[in-house]
């Protein structure tokens, strides 16, 4: 699956070990020290990371990796999701792993429909 | 560049031809019949195709890819741009290749700073 690349297989670890709903395991591949570049900016260190993708990992109902690649200090994931607010979610990661431990993730989806069902979560409460 | 990879080389042909500015160029390695899945939905035909990625790559001011990935078939494009309305804006892409053309693109991209600067324009016309 990791077709020789350490960072690709690091990367995988992490991806199945969070999509498979054991969020404590997938940061035992997240370097202490990690940088993520998310979409609403950058975190730094593993705390800040875990507040961001710990919430996320529970809302997710259905995940597929739709491809993978690597080589030395690179991996490239790109996956769906099926999420409770939001249907059809794909997502794309971009990972650096230096001796098995992720240091740098840039993530990349789209904020908006989240954004979306957030405010229309807040219209039905408030009407 | 491409590793072998000759979807690879298709897509990074695409990407260098649209983001330097040759977006005719860019076209002659799409497919008549190619299936965009994009954020706001899916487009058919290399027509459709167009105009949705036509005006963006008119947007850009700065390109800069992050990490390009391949098989025989597949290709994977992380890339970083700057645009008129917003900086720092970053997509993902994975192309299916068949015979040198691209037929299937999945881009995954944050719609939501480009529907702010939207609004914000509008508010500045309107105020």
């Amino acid at each position: 699956m990791s077709n020789g690349s350490p960072a690709l297989a690091t990367a995988l670890a992490y991806f199945e070990a969070w999509t498979g709903g054991d969020f404590d395991r997938a940061m035992t591949f997240v370097a202490d020290d990690i940088v993520c570049q998310a979409p609403a900016g950058r975190l730094e260190g593993a705390d800040a990371f875990r507040g961001f993708m710990g919430p996320f990992s529970r809302i997710v109902t259905r995940s597929e990796l739709v491809a993978s690649f690597g080589d030395d200090t690179k991996a490239v994931l790109i996956y769906d999701t099926d999420t409770i607010p939001v249907k059809d979610a794909p997502g794309a990661e971009c990972h650096t792993v230096v001796d098995g431990k992720i240091t740098h993730i840039r993530i990349i989806f789209d904020r908006e429909p989240f954004t979306e069902a957030r405010r229309a979560a807040a219209a039905r409460a408030g009407g």
